[in-house]
């Protein structure tokens, strides 16, 4: 499913067209390839049309005067009225002349059924697909697919859709966009429309050889049936429009929940720095969504029910939530997921207390989370009763309803209690469906209900509280700018300085340290040497102790090959290491070319952190920060964002970290200057930004940071 | 639900005894309280085996002549015959005298559904409670409960349980006994049987008086019914014999799969080392678990799952499995997932291979996971015959079919064809539901199904995999003696040796050090200090650089308070040390008792790895190790095993690390020598074993761990 020819797909700008509507919300369709065929995608589409669809529907094909009982046309020019779309169900070969027709009869849009094009692997079918790209770019004719299952419009009916069983699903209205590229996918979380679960639309690109998921997204933002989108995918065909896109969506507020599969490990493989391995594909995708409040989840299962959750929440009132139960077991587990997910659970408020008191037995545990008992559960008034009480504590932004009990009409009332109650409430309503029964009865209330909000999981109910207290935060961060730290003077000096370097590869570390001197990074002072006697000299110069280091370009990490010598203490040391290393890595690597030997002035102890940058091929430059040394690989404690990066955005980052309490002060230790790290991170990421056509790869590692400051004590860089 | 009195309760010892027969699987029932009254214990009981029971049913009530169209006795000592056992549903202050007319009767077991007991939290209701425990260990006859729902026998339809809804269910024999504390989450899982899973038993312990988890797990061991044991509990009242009925299954292959809810955090809180503080009650928990071969899941969703998983699947032929699916999408979602969870997923045999492609369409990626394309989906026979291909494979010691598909009778067919195909192949096949129509067509062919096991999400397919393979992996170590390291006079000279400490708590590091030494764990020499001069002298004679410390029993983290210099390199400097260490802890906490200032030949770099140990009040000795070092608290990349520990076990341990990588030699550095630090944490776990009555926590942090041997730099000891 992975995408063909990401790189070649010409740039459509984002611009939410008259086209796209007629594409989503089609008033009338033509289906090409119309056919009474059993199992032909042209039937199919009819089929699941006459069964949902109110709009007008021009079957075309010229072997026939009717099908499915409507009037069947030979061919596009024919049509009565023009249509908003035309649905293309024809051999791959016959694509193209039938797209040149719809052009030609002025139609804005199109879906193409048909297979046979760059999925499959063949020059032939590369090509077939490239000629509809250069139709849809020529003519401004905008088309789904080729091999997507096509499209569904819940209110309208509109099931232009080759999926044979759409016509057997009971169309529920509800307020999910669900965008895919596969069609299969889509379709099976779709079908919770046969539990009462609603949507507004189900899209699949397929090969997205022109109307991509970033299209998609960005018409379901203006779409007011859609409060939240959903999407599954495993690439698109260009990044830079896919964080367009959902970067409006975040600053309209509209969530967008994703789901995004096939890790990639490719990517990482060919890295050259650390910053280059740390930061592979499947973390540039999460600096995306960091940075685009996107909502990732990680399991197929949590898609929909956070995407419903988004649909309903709002703005948090605060970053808190009541649970409340009826079973004291569930009361345990969820202490533990709550906790597991960082969330916090006030105590009721004693107004709350008190009015529980009065109406639950001695033993009911009156806390957060609330164990009503067993006997709450037995009275669906009183159970209504004591959710209002609890719903209404002002310390709670939302509320998770432990429900394990499931029989009996009771259940029913019980459920559409809780429905009517969610519409009183000004905060979110979650119900956590925890049986193993799993469309047992009263079930099916909570999933129709459009105000409360089902999870089937207690994890994946506390996660998206979690989600949502980090949307709101993120959304706040959104306002913070970029700051320019950097003198345009002291960036076009950079700019000069790298491109001195007409044809190296990789920068030797004094140049890479007099490049980050430009943005304000400071860096260890150090002397390059080509003699012992020179490395003394420069030793004595900046007092002892010191660090001997070889400087080699294509030495990438030194101390691998016994580049490095710390702690010398004396002129004998520094003479006996510059020999040591001059042995040692001309024993490793024969060819390599040596400048030097650079003497530096050994750092304090302090912590060692990593900052690295890298161009990504979809996304643009990015910055990678937090733990590093030599341990870095091991540890694996960075974070990935995207370049420019704001001092908030990468605090807000840094707090995520699993060392991040090292920075706290450890063991008798003082802090960490977290703000001059932050200050690195954002210089690093502004020079990354500007010089994002001259460097691929960036990497420093350590930083030394202390009570006061840090400093850079090594550092590469890799050009483009 | 937390367990009362967890220190008083008896020990019974687990004797799969007739008693629990009798309870377990009755054939004559009485029920004292029974009542016709709608709501009450003893009115749903008795139409709960009305509806499912076959067995003889006395109900006992004075009030009545008649219950339910059973006849009713005024007394236990009218009935005609002798039950098996006795439901109690009277007030809780009138048990006490009905179960001495059970003993009377020479009713072997007693249910005492009745609340009122220990979880109420007042004196009155711990006393009632601990008079029916006395009657048990008196009388010898064994007690279910109080303030438990009761148990189900599925095959006997003994539903000798209160939870009214239980005579609405379906009793679906099948594989998997269901025991836990509380009533109502055993019953949310039981409810599957709507679905048409099976189960053999559902069994609830409510405060567990006198029969415990661990009394039903080991009857279950030797149920013929049984073949896996799921269990959901937040405590239990007696951790040895949890730990006796553990093992016994675990050496039977009886699988145990347990959610442990309730994960508390007091324990940690309390610790004096790093020791007590990386393995607190959860941690503690794992170790048995890790020890006894049980499946540990953490998920409520995951619970049934795997424990059906675990009813079917035997001893893996290999480590490896094969994913196959119709969906495109699905295949790279399986791939993320196996990833995810470690799997091996080799690829097919040029047979399979050969054999797949001839009845597949060129486009069908015929790899592992196997997409075999929508075409397949369509053609029941076709993908019946694909899937026996697929699954005939050498390379597989399981098959995880991916089924996204849920339309038409076709649904039916094609999960009837796989559930006949599954009795056919010799080895687990496991499908994954992908569907939002949770109960969607055709899921229920393979719900029902008592040779498929259904997973309804990825992760936890994949999961139970790696559960399994890791299973049998840990059944191999059983077989692994703890190998019996240290002398007999070793043992007792350091007993000797610990005693002599007659009213210390605390050990400095130098009394901990001579300790580790009758057990072969090599420390660093030292001599005691207590005046600068002394320190030089000692400096000079072990040669520089040296280390220097502070010896004080109450001082436990000497680095936290300054009381360490490291790296001194020449007398001057040791001087110096003396100085600053002496002020720097004399201003820290004024009323210290300092034994003296150490000095210690300073250690080579190395990998600083911990091991500790402790006395669990549940469980017993307990080791801990991992990575160490000051940052030891932020890293906690530890793994807690019960003492004393075999090698294998550690070595086994060790490799889950996160930071394992690191002892293999990073960046140049030569690889540690695991093989010594594998002997230091088996002959710290027997140290700990051995003086279990005299050593409440053991803290060796850092062991420096070289290229070849290892040394212990620093030791804490806390007596008991």
């Amino acid at each position: 499913m992975e995408l063909v020819e990401m790189q070649n797909v010409t740039e459509v700008p984002l611009t939410p067209s008259a086209a796209l509507t007629s594409l989503l919300n089609p008033k009338i369709l033509a289906i090409v390839g119309a056919s009474p065929k059993p199992g032909s995608f042209g039937g199919a589409v009819l089929r699941n049309l006459a069964k949902h669809y109110k709009g007008k529907v021009f079957p075309v094909n010229p072997q026939y005067s009717e099908v499915n009982a409507y009037r069947c046309y030979p061919s596009l020019a024919e049509l009565p009225e023009r249509p908003d779309c035309v649905g293309i169900a024809v051999p791959a070969h016959q694509v193209e002349s039938v797209l040149l027709q719809a052009v030609a009869c002025g139609i804005p849009s199109a879906i193409v059924f048909s297979s046979g094009f760059s999925e499959i692997g063949t020059d032939e079918g590369t090509l077939l697909q490239r000629r509809i790209t250069d139709i849809a770019t020529t003519h401004g004719i905008r088309v789904l697919g080729p091999n997507c299952t096509g499209m569904v419009n819940v209110r309208s009916g509109a099931s232009c859709n080759i999926l044979p069983s759409i016509k057997d699903l009971p169309m529920v209205p509800g307020d999910v966009g669900l965008v895919g590229q596969s069609g299969a996918l889509g379709y099976v979380v779709f079908q919770a429309m046969h539990r009462g679960v609603g949507f507004s639309h189900l899209i699949s690109t397929g090969n997205s050889c022109d109307v991509d998921i970033a299209d998609l997204i960005d018409y379901l933002v203006d779409d007011p049936n859609t409060k939240a989108i959903a999407s599954i995918f495993e690439s698109v065909p260009n990044g830079r429009r896919l964080r367009t896109a959902l970067e409006r969506a975040f600053r309209a507020g509209k969530p967008v929940v994703i789901y995004k599969i096939g890790v990639t490990a490719s990517g990482q493989k060919a890295a050259l720095s650390h910053s280059g391995m740390l930061a592979g594909d499947a973390a540039t995708y999460r600096a995306l969504f960091e940075r685009t409040g996107v909502i990732e989840v990680d399991t197929f299962e949590a898609l929909l029910e956070t995407a419903v959750f988004f649909s309903r929440v709002g703005k948090p009132s605060s970053s808190a939530i009541g649970i409340i139960s009826g079973s004291g077991g569930s009361v345990v587990m969820a202490a533990d997921k709550a906790d597991k997910y960082g969330l916090c659970l006030p105590t009721p408020t004693p107004a709350t207390v008190e009015a529980l008191s009065q109406r639950l037995p001695a033993f009911a545990s009156i806390a957060n989370p609330a164990d009503i008992t067993a006997e709450s559960i037995r009275d669906e008034e009183l159970y209504g009763e004591c959710v209002r009480i609890f719903a209404d504590d002002p310390g709670f932004a939302g509320l998770a309803i432990l429900m394990p009990s499931a029989h009996g009409e009771a259940a029913i009332r019980r459920a559409e209690g809780l429905d009517a109650l969610a519409s009183k409430i000004d905060k979110p309503l979650s119900l956590v469906w925890m049986n193993e029964w799993y469309e047992g009865i009263g079930s099916r209330v909570y999933d129709a209900s459009r105000r409360i909000s089902v999870f089937r999981s207690l994890d994946r109910c506390m996660h998206a509280y979690q989600f949502w207290f980090d949307y709101a935060r993120r959304q706040a961060l959104l306002s913070q700018e970029v700051s320019v730290l950097i003198a345009q003077d002291a960036r076009d000096a950079a700019r000069r300085y790298i491109q001195s370097f007409e044809n190296a590869s990789v920068l030797t570390e004094g140049e890479a340290k007099k490049l980050f001197e430009f943005y304000g990074i400071d860096v260890v002072p150090e002397v390059l040497c080509t003699t012992a006697a020179q490395a003394i000299a420069a030793a004595e110069k900046m007092g002892f102790p010191v660090v001997a280091k070889v400087q080699a370009a294509e030495i990438r990490h030194k101390s691998d090959v016994g580049g490095v010598k710390l702690s010398l203490r004396d002129a004998a040391s520094v003479a006996q290491a510059y020999d040591e290393i001059m042995t040692a890595v001309q024993g490793f690597e024969l060819q390599v070319e040596i400048a030097g030997i650079s003497i530096q002035k050994m750092v304090p102890q302090g912590i060692e952190m990593i900052i690295g940058a890298r161009q990504d091929p979809q996304f643009g430059p990015i910055v990678v920060f937090g733990f590093g040394g030599t341990q870095v690989e091991v540890l694996r404690d960075v974070a990935v964002g995207l370049a420019p990066i704001s001092s908030a955005e990468v605090r807000n980052s840094l707090n995520g970290l699993r060392m991040r309490p090292l920075l706290d002060g450890l063991r008798g230790a003082m802090p960490s200057d977290i703000d001059h790290f932050v200050g690195l991170v954002t210089r690093v990421s502004e020079l990354m930004n500007d010089l994002a056509d001259e460097i691929l790869e960036i990497d420093i590692n350590p930083i030394i940071l202390h009570a006061r400051g840090g400093i850079a004590v090594d550092g590469l860089i890799v050009r483009q």
